[in-house]
């Protein structure tokens, strides 16, 4: 059986994996990520990967690569980290030539949001299809491409960052800068704004405007139709200029798929021209909780570079 | 040397030619489209394509493969042309296999958007990058897309369809009969009408707005602003999803370079993060009165299917 390793780093806590080519998690070891320099976290993940091995019962050499899901903007060619926000001491980490002298594997660093699409596009819920997105609506909107089949990346790692295309120019102001992008109306994130706006209240989140909105409060319907719609926009757009055949939509599309993905899916239908969306399936993710750990896995089975 | 055989289907005329692996038109045919059934201007096309052989002194055997460029839309893998807006009567015409079979050669259909990508990556302004649009700004606006150095086609070849997207919910009316879409504000045709409408005058053309725009009129440079912003909107949104290295504009940001081409980089870049930004060229199309040869050509070139 091949072995793999992964690696997942995020702000908060950051795992170790052993798995198979099946993205099958063998064994696991995690803790919470250190917040001060990049050289702490790195020897922390040295450590995690130690501990994972000896609970499999595995020597590294009896894996053949290893992956890394982290949070971008990185430069997969080069394998460096450029200090992305949830690891803002990560400025300019030679992280895939540390860990190829450190571990004597072929590393890949891939950013969280294509690494998670392989793995859906693998494994959960974009099997069997050639081209399709992959999309969070957490804390920010991020995407991965799938195209004719194998990961687009752009230039410089930065295809996918749809949640900062203008849905409505001139609209409310983003975190990035701008005004009126998809991140601004459609995420987590934005759902709760609009939910403290609407309601007057300083610490509604999402979740609350979700629940709320089950017990069918019009205000917070009318936030999960405004987001759903901004959504459809995007989305349509998306499908205009790839003619995908699936969209896979994370985090909080599944929590409140029975909120959001009927109302999503009329919205981009809305937008489409017909024989673009004429077969289109707008569907959750399926990975659930094991997506982050199967997105370092999936990472590890690309061609080293 | 190899020798190509291109065939270009247009709405209003139609071309034979033969060339070679560099692009070099080396002999070429051309006629009225007949309007009446697709018969006769198939039978036509053969004709033609008997005439540039004769020209040039070639045998069709000293061809290697038969590239056709043509409206869509069309299926390239069975190669059936569906009945495109600029011939209604080419309904579910299986192109390839015709050709094939009376020419004796390989053939590829490919949409005009798509093939014309190729050719300015291969032969015009798109050279020597791995990922870019070509971009037509004409009667509508369609796309063709390279993306890791080769023709991205989506599912059913629909893929650059971003005359569609929408820039403004529930902006002008499009004659897709959906609102506030790319091509219903930066398209030539939309430039005209604009004009039409802030002039009060029947029957002004883009041409027209862009020769009042260059003597400094006032209510023609809104019409210019306006487009530009919209297509500056269109191009970031695009550039925000692929991450794209070159934009080429085609058609009017041809001939109208010196009005559009700046404010179309201003808006594109306001619109944009700085990091998708950062390095990306967006041109002019290079190939000329050339292109739809040459995108016959290109198509000629890409892997018999």
């Amino acid at each position: 059986m091949t072995l793999l390793l992964g690696i997942d780093i995020g702000g908060t806590k950051s795992a170790a994996v052993i798995g198979d080519a099946d993205g099958n998690v063998l064994a696991r070891a995690s803790a919470l990520t250190p917040q001060g320099s990049w050289q702490e976290a790195y020897a922390q993940l040295l450590g995690l990967v130690q501990e994972v091995c000896r609970t499999h019962g595995t020597a590294l050499t009896d894996c053949v690569a290893v992956g890394v899901s982290c949070g971008g903007p990185l430069d997969s060619r080069t394998g460096i980290v450029h200090a992305p926000p949830n690891l803002p001491h990560w400025v300019d980490v030679p992280l895939k030539s540390l860990l190829e002298t450190d571990l004597g594997l072929p590393a890949t660093i891939e950013n969280d949001a294509n690494a998670t699409a392989l793995a859906e596009h693998r494994w959960g819920a974009g099997q069997g299809c050639l081209d399709m997105v992959f999309l969070t609506m957490g804390t920010g909107i991020g995407a991965g491409l799938i195209l004719d089949g194998a990961l687009y990346r752009g230039r410089r790692d930065l295809a996918g960052e749809i949640g900062h295309a203008t849905i409505y120019p001139g609209g409310v102001p983003c975190l990035c800068g701008k005004r009126g992008c998809l991140e601004a109306m459609a995420s987590g994130t934005s759902i709760g704004r609009m939910g403290r706006e609407r309601f007057g209240e300083e610490n509604l989140t999402a979740h609350d405007v979700c629940a709320r909105a089950r017990l069918g409060d019009p205000i917070a319907l009318s936030v999960i139709a405004d987001a759903s719609l901004a959504m459809g926009i995007g989305l349509a757009n998306l499908l205009q200029t790839l003619n995908l055949e699936r969209i896979v939509l994370g985090t909080l599309a599944v929590h409140a798929a029975d909120l959001l993905l009927e109302p999503i899916r009329a919205a981009t239908e809305a937008y489409c021209w017909p024989r673009v969306w004429d077969g289109v399936s707008i569907v959750p993710a399926a990975l659930g909780d094991a997506a982050q750990d199967k997105a370092a896995l999936a990472a590890a089975l690309l061609p080293a570079s």
